[in-house]
C-alpha cells in the first residue's frame, strides 16, 4: 500500500468525549470516527487491525473444530419470546418494528437463532458435538456508551455456541474453547489472564473471563503468581488464615474512644495495628412476601482493613436478598447509632456472621454498642460464642463463620500454591457453560442413543473483537502513541522516504525496498506523501507501526538506511543490502 | 476440512416459498436458512462462497486504488435529514428509535455517512481523488421480499463512493470502477454484461448496470453481439429504419373488419403481414395544477408488432406525467370506443405521436374511428401530415415522430454496428455518477487550487454480494444441483471415501490425498461421514463442488481413483499417483 493512496485522518487533539487513552489514541490516529453515541466508523487503519484480529480468531476457532456461519442482525421477536429474553432483556436490547409492524430486535447475541438452527439441523447424537460460530456486528443500546469502541453500542463480536449430548461432553467442548482462547490471545501478542468468573459450582470451570491486563482496566483480578489461579476480586475465595487462632492474653475492657468511629481512627487512637480491629456492617432481610413481622437484622463483621463482599454475603444462608439496615433499625437493635456497633451486648435480636479471618482473631477490638466506647481484648468462646461454619449453622446459631470479604494482596491463594496478587484487567472474552437453559426453553432436542429426545447441553463463547483494539492499546502505548503487537498492527512496516519530492535516489531506493517487502509477503506501507520527516515520524509513532525504515539521502550516500522499532524506539543503521533480511527477521515472529 | 466436522443441512425438498431455482437449490444444499421473511442465516457452505466473492471484490477494489473502511449499520437520522432522504426514502428505509427515543435508520446504503467522512477528512484537492468502500450488511424493508437472498431484506453489499475535484476527474474514477467491475465479474467466472442504464445524457456513461446473464433474470437486455452495445430494453434506443419510406402504391380505402379489433386479427383477416398494421394508444395529460380545462388527449402509434415504451413516451415534449385516457375521453375524442381507433378523421382535438418505424411505413392499416372498419393504404403527406421530429415540433404540430417503442430482436443497434439481440439478466452491480447531489445537500466541500471551497463530484458503485450467489446459481445449475464456477465454490475439491467405515485402505488413501491437497493450498473437503456413495454423490452434486475424487476399494486394487468434473459430469479414471497433479491442473485456473 502506498500512503498517498491510503486514507489518513490523524488529529492533533483527541475529541473531548475521549476519557480513556485507547479512545484518545484511536481517534487521534484515525482508527475510528464517531458517527453517533457509541457508534463508530472503522476507518481504514482501524479496519486493518480488526481484520487481522478476526483472522487469528477464525483460524483458531476452525482449528478447534468450530464451524463458521453468519446469523442475521435483525431477528424476529418470536424467537426471543421463546427463550423469554424478549421481555427479560433490559433496554439494552434494541427492539424495533418493521413496515408491517412486526416486532424484531437487533442482535446483542445469538443464542436463540443458533438454538433454532440446532433444533432443525442436529437431529441425532451422531451429529454431536457441534460448535457453530460467527463474527458479526452486535448492537447493545447502552444507556451511557463510552470509551470509544470499548463500550460502544454497535460493535463486532465473535460468538460461538457448542451443542453436546451431556454435561460431560459439554465440559470437553468448553475446555477446547478455553484452550483455543489461550492460543488466540497468545497470538494476538497480549498479556492476558483467564479468570474464574463464578464460584465454580458446576464442575469447577463453568465460566471464565479472559482479561487483558491493563492498569486502566475496569475489573480487579486476584491471581496467584505461582500458579494458574485467577478470579475476579468479587469472586475470589478468601480462605481462612493458615495459622490457628492465637491465644487470648487480654481481658475484655470497655475502652473510651471519643470521636473515633472508623477502624483506622480507633487503631491510631489506641496505638494498635488496624488488623486488631473489626468493622461491623448491619444488614436487614425483610420477611418473605406474604409473611408478616419485621426484618431480620444481621451483623456482619470483617477485619478493620478488609471490605465486605456483598456477593458473598448474599450467599450466606438466610441473607439472600439482603439490604443495608436503616438507621432506625440499627438504633432499635443496638441501642446506639452507627459508629460504635459490635457483636457483644446488643439489646435487640441479632444474627451474627464473622468473616473467616475474624474468626481466627484474638484480643481484638470492636464497638461496644455505646457512643465513644470500644471493647478491647475480645475473645471468641468467652465474650462471644464460637463461630459455626455456615454449612453447619441452623436458624438459631448465634455466630456464623463464612467467607464474606474481598480478597486483598497477600491473601493465601485458594489453590494453596502461594499468595494472591491483584491487578486490573479488561474483559475481552468469556467461555460459559450454559447447560440446557436455551435448549429446554426452546424445546431443542436431539435423539440420543436410547432413541429418546434430549435437550442439548450448550456452551457459549464470546470474544469482543472491537473491544480488543481498545484493550490492546490500553496495554501497549506510550507518550508518542500506540505500540501494536506484531501480528495485529495495521501494517508491519512503514518505509519513510525522507525528502521524497526532491530526491530521485530516495524515491528509487524506498520504492525498491517497498517492492522487495511486498514480494516477501510483508504488510508494508510506503510513505510517499512527501510530508516533512517530523510529520511522517509523528504519524507512524502515533499509529504504532512496529517497524519503520527511514530512507534518506544522507544514509544512502553511505549505503545505509535506518530501522526504528516502535516498541522501544531503538534505532539501527543498516546496510541497504541487509535491511530486507532484518525486516523479515523482525516481523517473522508474527504468526 | 473434514466433512464429519463440517455442518451439512441438505434437504430433499425445497421450502414451499422458494419460487426460483437458485432459492430452491440454496435452501436444499444448506447454503442459507430462513429466519424471517427476507432474512436468512448464511450457513457454513453459503458463507464460504460469500467470503470468496468478497475477497475477489476486495482484491480488485484495492487494486483499483479504493480504500476499505466499515461504516455503521445503525445511522443517525440527522445525517439522513441533511440529504433529504430521511423523509424522501420510502418504507424500505427501516426507521428505528433508540432507548432515548432518538431517530436512527438501518443503512440501505451509506452516501450520507461517507459524505460526512469526506467533509471532515478531505480538506484539499491534494487529497483527491479518493474512493472509499465497505462490504457491509444492508437492510431494505422490502414489502414483499422473495427469491431467497436475491431480493432479501437483510443482505450484503459492497458499496464504494468516489470523491473528485470536477466532473472530468469523476468520470475517470467512474471508468476505473467500470474496469474493476469487468475484472471482478470475470474472476467470479460469470457470464455478464455491463448495460447502459440511462439515456447517456451525461458524458455518455453516467450509469451502468452489471447484469449476470440468466434466462430467469428479471431484466431484459438489448445488446449487439457485434459490439459492446448493451442497454436495458426499457432504455435501448429504437433507431429509425435504415431504408427510406417505400413508395405508396395503394389508395386509402375504408375496409370492413367486423369483430377484428386487435392488430393480429386485422392482419390475419386482411391476409396482410402484421408489419403493415399499426397500434393506437390513447394517453391523456391533465392540466397543470392551478390551471383549468380538460385533459389534452394524445394518440400514440406504434407498429402492430411493437409495444409502447412508457418511459420513452413520457419524454416526448408535452407528455410528461401522462396517464392512459379513460373510455369516456376516448369516446369523446374519437367518436367510437377503443378497438378501431386511428389518426385520421377523429372528431375531437388530438395530438399525434408516431414511432420512428411507423413514420417510415407506407400503405399501412389503421383503425377508421368507426366500429368494425379499418383504413388500408394509409400514406403520410396525403392522408396524414408528414411527421415532424419531436425536437422540431411546436405546440401546434399535428404529427410528431419520436422513439416511443421497446426495441425488439433484429432492430438496428444504435451504435450502427449490427442488429440487436435480447437476453435476460440479473442486476448484480452498478456504477453511477452522482455529481454533487449529496455534497451540495450536505455542504461537503474541499479547497480547490484557487483557494475556494467546492463541492465534491461523487460517484457510487455497488455490488450485491449475496445477490451474486443467486445469480451465479441461476446461470449455472442442472437437474442435479448447483455448478459453481471455480474460484467461488465453497470447496474446490471433495474427496469421497467409498466404504469409509469398512475399508482401512480407502481411509488411508483418501486421507493421504486430502493431506496432499491441503499441502498444495487447495480448498478441499474430505467426506469421512461414512455415508453410502449415492448419498455422498448426491450431496456433492447438489452442493456443486467443481471436482470430486472417488476413492474406493475396487479402484485402489488397480491403483486408480476416479475424478468427476461437476460442470459436465465427465468422469476420468486416474492413477493414484497422478491424481494430485490432475487436481492441481483442474483447479489451477482459479484466480
Amino acid at each position: 500500500m502506498k500512503a498517498s493512496q491510503f486514507h489518513f485522518a490523524t488529529l492533533k487533539e483527541a475529541p473531548a468525549d475521549a476519557e480513556v487513552i485507547s479512545h484518545q489514541l484511536m481517534a487521534r490516529a484515525g482508527f475510528i470516527k464517531r458517527l453517533a453515541g457509541g457508534i463508530y466508523t472503522y476507518m481504514p487503519f482501524g479496519l486493518r487491525v480488526i481484520r487481522r484480529i478476526e483472522n487469528i480468531i477464525r483460524e483458531e476457532m476452525n482449528r478447534a473444530g468450530a464451524v463458521e456461519l453468519l446469523m442475521p442482525l435483525i431477528q424476529p421477536a418470536e424467537l426471543w419470546e421463546e427463550s423469554g429474553r424478549f421481555s427479560a432483556y433490559g433496554p439494552e436490547l434494541l427492539r424495533i418494528r418493521d413496515r408491517h409492524n412486526r416486532d424484531f430486535i437487533v442482535q446483542p447475541t445469538s443464542e436463540e437463532v443458533v438454538t433454532d438452527i440446532a433444533r432443525q439441523d442436529l437431529r441425532s447424537y451422531k451429529q454431536l458435538p457441534k460448535n457453530l460460530y460467527h463474527i458479526q456486528t452486535k448492537f447493545r443500546d447502552e444507556r451511557r456508551p463510552r470509551f470509544g469502541i470499548m463500550r460502544g453500542r454497535e460493535f463486532t463480536m465473535k460468538d460461538a455456541y457448542s451443542f453436546d449430548r451431556d454435561k460431560e461432553a459439554a465440559l470437553i467442548s468448553y475446555q477446547k474453547m478455553f484452550d483455543a482462547y489461550i492460543r488466540i490471545f497468545d497470538r494476538l501478542g497480549l498479556q492476558f489472564r483467564p479468570v474464574a468468573a463464578d464460584t465454580g459450582a458446576i464442575g469447577g470451570s463453568a465460566r471464565h473471563e479472559f482479561q487483558v491486563i491493563a492498569d486502566t482496566g475496569e475489573d480487579a483480578i486476584a491471581y496467584c503468581p505461582d500458579s494458574d489461579y485467577a478470579a475476579n476480586v468479587e469472586l475470589a475465595e478468601a480462605v481462612a488464615p493458615a495459622a490457628p487462632r492465637g491465644p487470648a492474653t487480654e481481658p475484655l475492657v470497655h475502652t473510651p474512644t471519643p470521636g473515633q468511629a472508623r477502624c483506622e481512627d480507633v487503631a491510631a487512637f489506641l496505638k494498635l495495628p488496624l488488623e486488631k480491629t473489626v468493622k461491623s456492617l448491619v444488614l436487614a432481610v425483610d420477611p418473605a412476601e406474604g409473611e408478616t413481622g419485621s426484618a431480620t437484622i444481621w451483623l456482619l463483621i470483617v477485619r478493620g482493613d478488609h471490605s465486605l463482599n456483598e456477593i458473598k454475603a448474599g450467599k450466606v444462608p438466610g441473607l439472600a436478598g439482603f439490604r443495608f439496615a436503616t438507621e432506625a433499625e440499627i438504633v432499635t437493635t443496638f441501642g446506639t447509632p452507627p459508629g460504635y456497633l459490635g457483636p457483644i451486648g446488643a439489646p435487640g435480636p441479632l444474627r451474627i456472621v464473622v468473616d473467616r479471618t475474624v474468626a481466627a482473631m484474638s484480643d481484638f477490638v470492636c464497638g461496644a454498642n455505646e457512643k465513644d466506647v470500644h471493647l478491647t481484648g475480645v475473645k471468641f468462646g468467652r465474650d462471644l460464642p464460637e463461630p459455626v461454619p455456615a454449612e453447619q449453622a441452623g436458624a438459631d446459631t448465634d455466630v456464623i463463620v463464612a467467607d464474606i470479604r474481598n480478597v486483598v494482596p497477600g491473601d493465601l491463594s485458594p489453590d494453596g500454591k502461594g499468595v494472591l496478587s491483584i491487578q486490573r484487567g479488561i474483559e475481552v472474552g468469556h467461555v460459559f457453560y450454559l447447560g440446557t437453559k436455551y435448549s429446554e426453553a426452546m424445546n431443542a432436542t436431539f435423539i440420543d442413543t436410547d432413541g429418546k429426545p434430549k435437550p442439548f447441553e450448550m456452551g457459549c463463547y464470546g470474544i469482543g473483537v472491537t473491544r480488543l483494539l481498545g484493550a490492546a492499546i490500553e496495554q501497549n502505548h506510550d507518550d508518542r502513541g500506540i505500540i501494536w503487537p506484531l501480528g495485529i498492527a495495521p501494517f508491519d512496516v512503514a518505509i519513510c522516504g525522507l525528502g521524497w519530492a526532491k530526491s530521485e535516489p530516495v524515491r528509487e531506493a524506498a520504492t525498491k525496498l517497498y517492492e522487495a517487502c511486498l514480494a516477501k509477503g510483508i504488510d508494508v506501507i510506503l510513505d510517499d506523501r512527501g510530508e516533512r520527516p517530523g510529520v511522517m515520524f509523528a504519524d507512524w509513532e502515533l499509529i504504532g507501526v512496529p517497524i519503520r525504515i527511514n530512507v534518506g539521502d544522507r544514509g544512502l550516500a553511505e549505503g545505509k538506511v535506518e530501522m526504528v522499532r516502535r516498541a522501544d524506539m531503538s534505532n539501527e543503521s543498516l546496510d541497504i543490502d541487509a535491511v530486507l533480511e532484518a525486516v523479515v527477521a523482525a516481523v517473522g515472529a508474527k504468526s
